[in-house]
């Protein structure tokens, strides 16, 4: 079950020019804001309704965000969908023969997450995310 | 003032392919379907929370979304953010010198709608809506 668009990541080349417009220029408000060295960005989560702009700034070209940026350039990176049981909406895809990008959950920004392939949604990469409290 | 992401635009080859992932694995429920002439798409919209999934499949090879799939692919395409008087917000952000598709509102699938250029928004397209009644 999806019950909503959790958040939607951007790469970006400088958090700082993304700042300049969609926190000054568009207002939105920045609620937090982190390294992940494991995922190897730096983020910035800006509240929108009850979902939220998760900008990525790669900390090297050789992680994932800087890959996409050299490839494809500045833009929409990911969305995720707020499931309220992301081991068993996994499980439930995996049956369905989805492709995936992991194979079990894992602690990311938004909780326990996963990454389905772009390949299952039609260019799109999707991440499912159970917050954790 | 932005109030909440009305929907997320992806560029798609066939809405009836798309649909498989994204009503039947995902289980998301399509509340419209429509075609959409002057600009040259099929789409098809997927309640998510109180936000939308917008399907698109171009009617032709030299529609704006025909021309982003012959360059990018399949993917993400756009993001619509809901706004109560997007008459008022548009002239903020022209006050601000940001780069725009649309230099005045008009009528779109999700209401009265402007486009900003990806320029203004870190390589997105970034559409601003207010619904009407």
């Amino acid at each position: 079950m999806i019950e909503k668009i959790h958040h939607i990541g951007i790469a970006v080349h400088s958090l700082d020019a993304a700042l300049k417009f969609y926190r000054d220029t568009l207002g939105l408000h920045v609620h937090a804001q982190d390294t992940v060295q494991d995922q190897g960005v730096k983020a910035a989560l800006l509240t929108i309704g009850r979902s939220e702009i998760e900008l990525l700034e790669p900390l090297s070209p050789e992680s994932a965000v800087g890959k996409f940026l050299a490839r494809k350039g500045e833009g929409l990176h990911h969305i995720c969908f707020q499931t309220p049981d992301v081991d068993a909406e996994l499980e439930g895809l995996k049956a369905k023969g989805v492709e995936l990008v992991d194979q079990k959950p894992r602690r990311g920004l938004a909780g326990m997450i996963c990454f389905l392939h772009p390949k299952a949604a039609r260019g799109v990469l999707v991440e499912l995310a159970t917050p954790v409290p």
